[in-house]
């Protein structure tokens, strides 16, 4: 068996594309994030990616019919913008190391074939505390995308993050840079406890400016609220004491 | 040496043959049952599947002679059916998840080369409780098969298994989808416990239904009533308490 | 780097050789048994194996000077005998369970390609509890030598060992009867606690009659003498409790 | 994707050149060591090692710009000495035994194609106590490096380090021998508990004699002094005890 198997549905030809990528991860922020875009933009998928570094699993859909677990690419046309769109998500990041590397490696050799030129990584930045109003701190693979990203409500602070990225979130912009790609990971601060719909959503507002989308956020805000009732019944149950700023580093 | 080494005793022609796979999982259901056919049919080994995904590992059997661990094909000739049958039993399954792949994907191309055109994967659903009467869920490949299923008194729940099926009985399924072919999980609910052979009695009974196959249940009722005995003293010793519906989901 | 690096100092030519192998594993019975067996014969090495699947790892020599970890074949030319001999020991068996199946089947086919017809395996067989006079169990690779290692007083014990043979003692069986080589392990009992000299006695004193070798055991029995006088201590701080006979199994 | 990806800025043309590695290991000894030699005699980069072997990582800079992990290959153009210089420094050593073998292996061959004919590896040995004059202990490829070593102040202790040498320091020695090339590993003595220049300092003090360079040690006396103070503090808190000297071996 092939280490990755793609399952082409169509071969899309794109216009100048942007890649968004959004896999689990800490607070599963890229993977919310990327799959609001893909809801909101109506967006088509084109491919599913198969592997035997994901778990030998399936899912199970309410109707009995099940799907191996994948990471998928969808596609956007944009006619009016200066760039079409590739968003990619999935089930699982790879498992092991080696895997990653494998996985992240042929996905930005398809978005070369592709013509991306450019790519956005989502993730979460795990603070270990509860946080009220999320930051979307930034990595670039050249300078000059620095002062590009401020201008688009990007925070750069030194020592954030302390340990690197660790996962597809940051590997993808290792290898493109080696091969010449210019790529920036957005990271939306979350305490890392729950799935963080609200730390999603401000990476959201901050994409949507650079890639000048008009998104809606009833859904994302649904969610958040959800997840701000358990929290805050947490906070009473917990004991009157510092917050912990832990070093959770970031798994993107 | 090869990942995966075949050794054929015999290759068979077979007849639109419907393969039936029970490897060790979850209350060892699959496995169970699927012995439990080869014993009854009168099936006949024709290829040893042996591979480096299998532990290091040999058996000794009660005269001292061993055999190295391995993955193990069966016909059935049916001349007076619609369908001949192959059954996969096996000492284990792969042990990491690229090896699972692996050798799921060799044994789907196996069957595509006999000419199977419909597998059956046999498994148990862990429910982390005692349960007096097992149900069969099933899962499958394309929606047609639901109804089908159905009238032979699989369930298929909403919602159930709710993290997907882990392993051999879940993979097989999610390749074959690929490649096309049609595919039913069958699931034996289990507290998981014990080795379960109730569990595999009912996936039994169905199947056999399916398969249009008379099956005597005696050595399974026996071992059951072993397993009951064990069962009814752990439940003496037991405090009194609610039972607990962990989610110890489904490795098939 | 290949998978596995040979170094050969000399291929010599032998008549007709039967293999002995012994590798660290439980209570270091092989390991100690097959060293005992190449220091006595005068056993001369013809070729270092090394291997990305043992420990990337040196030893330190007295005087300073490492060496690669490794498996190592020596050979015993017999000129008055029917067999030359090839004996394997080594620093460690292969790391991971692909590892344990890469480097058995290698070394059976230099074993095929050295002209050996048979092969011994040395291990311990792990009780979990203290003993006075160790048996010496064995399995072999086909019924016929069952007899015939009964006459030298090897024990065959239905449901031992139960768990079956894990580890290069027994993969080189499963392997070696694939390849239709004869092939026996003798597994001395073994507390499976230390290193134990008197397992591995009893294992060479069955091994010297079928081999037809005078070993001289003084080092071995010094060796055991010092253990002894551990174990002794170990007894006296001991609660009074019986025995436990622990299903370690056997690692071989 | 090659498991191995090298990105060369320079093939440089060097004169007989030494190779000396100092990657991340037991009190950072070796990399600290390496890195205080590349600032001081001013090396130059000319070739990256990317790996899947390495963590699947990013490290991101104060201005917010990444890189991937990686060892690179730095050297140093001595027209008044006998010898050029290699320096290899990383940010990791690779995770799996596999790993280290390959990533080792390359090294050496691209030592090899640089007409590298020595090797000096650094490291430290972890002696589990705190150390107030660090010795510098040896181990080498062949027995005539050890009266030219003593010379120079190295120590060769019998038993030291008792379980060899794990991790890249011992490997490259390891497959070095086996390529005919003249290798030393110099361990600094550190307790192993922190970061230790001090160690850092004493293997440069040894290893700036053989290779007749001078050096300014500013730097780690500084970063010394930190550390010291951090310990002084944990020896006012620790309890009155015997200093324990466990066997913490040797990650190098």
């Amino acid at each position: 068996m092939d280490d990755v198997v793609l399952v082409y549905k169509e071969k899309p030809e794109l216009n100048a594309p942007i890649m968004v990528e959004g896999l689990p991860g800490v607070g599963n922020v890229g993977k919310l994030a990327a799959e609001h875009l893909v809801d909101q933009l109506k967006a088509v998928k084109f491919v599913e990616i198969f592997s035997k570094y994901f778990p030998p699993q399936v899912l199970v859909s309410d109707s009995g019919v099940i799907k191996l677990v994948s990471n998928d690419m969808y596609y956007v046309k944009r006619p009016d913008a200066e760039n079409d769109l590739v968003i990619l998500v999935g089930d699982y990041q790879g498992l092991t190391p080696d895997g990653q590397y494998e996985l992240s490696d042929r996905i930005m050799r398809m978005a070369q074939d592709l013509g991306v030129k450019m790519t956005f990584t989502l993730g979460g930045y795990g603070l270990g505390k509860l946080i009220e109003k999320p930051r979307v701190l930034g990595a670039v693979t050249e300078a000059g995308l620095v002062e590009e990203m401020k201008k688009h409500g990007v925070t750069f602070s030194k020592g954030e993050p302390g340990s690197g990225i660790v996962g597809a979130s940051g590997l993808l912009l290792g290898l493109g840079k080696i091969m010449g790609m210019r790529c920036v990971c957005l990271m939306g601060e979350t305490s890392g406890y729950f799935v963080d719909p609200k730390a999603a959503q401000a990476v959201l507002e901050v994409l949507s400016k650079i890639l000048k989308v008009k998104l809606d956020y009833k859904d994302l805000e649904d969610k958040a609220q959800q997840i701000d009732m358990l929290t805050s019944k947490l906070k009473e149950l917990e004991p009157q004491s510092e917050p912990r700023k832990d070093d959770l580093g970031y798994i993107g």
